[in-house]
């Protein structure tokens, strides 16, 4: 007995969201189709609402309802000091450590040679243009401490070294400082999951970024 | 920072749905605002059509298309024999097998007096009718092999047992058989995930419940 093609086509689309295998969308269906008119229509408005509010800020890349987003359009915030994140999820991670109050720049992913992933396909180019343009002192590389992350920590070190040494010489003679969050992350570990206490020592502890 | 409120309403919404938890639900409403306006409408489109044209069977309770279901509509069936499930993706599960050719009746859930769920709360009353109105000889109980499932078996075959004297005295002298799947079932193991062997060899040593 063939299911209706109308199931077959939601089982589909829920397939398509992240982590979701056969049997959960399954059990994901049935609720939806167990839902009363009143809480689909809400469901609903909701995905429209948030799909339609919700985007990428034109200067960090972190998804908010306002472009610039909140965080760059806050004026009490140190726009020297500046934390360069895989994804806007740890932007929220960092956002819970009380000590930081710089600003942010949402690569919207990592350099991954296996995937295909390459300098031009993540905002590198809007970070490089945004630390010749804006007087920011300090990157802070809080990237994922997996193969990826390392490789576009060393990758974007590199970058910002040459463009620290055009700063220098263009009345900015302090240059651009690149850290790194010390302790606190394990190998391996994404930064998403992180617990504050983690998160919190890891950026105490930063360390300059060893350029050899 | 807080999150913008049509974001945090899409992922309280999302949290509703079986088995999604904070950070799944926040990887889930990532990849809903990275939809394209096309992706967002059809998937919107696709929920609501499912919504729509899905309902369970009036007669079995089985969600389809169409009801009464294609299973119940099924001319080719055998009308005689009455497979009594828990939910819709039992219904699935027990129509892989291409021994099967008898009809369902959904219990819409089971017997647990721990979560209030008492005889009213599921479909008996309409399985009681069923039995005593149609011509069925053998029902199944293929129900999950936990303690509910058990609970609930027990008490079906009680009411039956009950209802076969009646039918007998009323022009059924053979009564309603009362059987159970057999082997493949192992201890605490859910219906829904069985393959089709293990069900097929359930199917076929199913034995007369122990009405003791």
């Amino acid at each position: 007995m063939k299911r209706p093609a109308s199931f077959e086509k939601l089982l589909t689309i829920l397939r398509k969201l992240p982590s979701v295998g056969p049997k959960m969308s399954e059990r994901m269906a049935f609720r939806i189709l167990r839902m009363t008119e009143e809480e689909i229509k809400d469901f609903i408005e909701t995905l429209q609402d948030a799909h339609k509010e919700v985007r990428p800020c034109v200067i960090c890349g972190h998804w908010d309802d306002s472009s610039p987003c909140r965080i760059c359009s806050d004026e009490t915030r140190d726009k020297t000091v500046l934390c360069v994140v895989e994804n806007s999820q740890d932007v929220q991670a960092v956002g819970r450590i009380r000590d930081f109050n710089g600003v942010y720049h949402v690569l919207g992913g990592v350099l991954s040679p296996l995937e295909g992933i390459g300098p031009q396909d993540i905002q590198i180019a809007s970070l490089m243009k945004r630390l010749e343009g804006e007087p920011i002192v300090e990157v802070i590389l809080a990237l994922n401490s997996d193969v990826e992350g390392e490789t576009t920590a060393q990758y974007l070190a590199k970058q910002i070294t040459f463009l620290s040494i055009k700063v220098q010489s263009n009345g900015r003679p302090e240059g651009i400082r690149i850290t790194r969050p010390a302790q606190g992350l394990p190998a391996g570990g994404e930064l998403e999951y992180m617990d504050e206490l983690t998160l919190t020592r890891a950026f105490e502890g930063r360390r300059e970024f060893d350029r050899n």
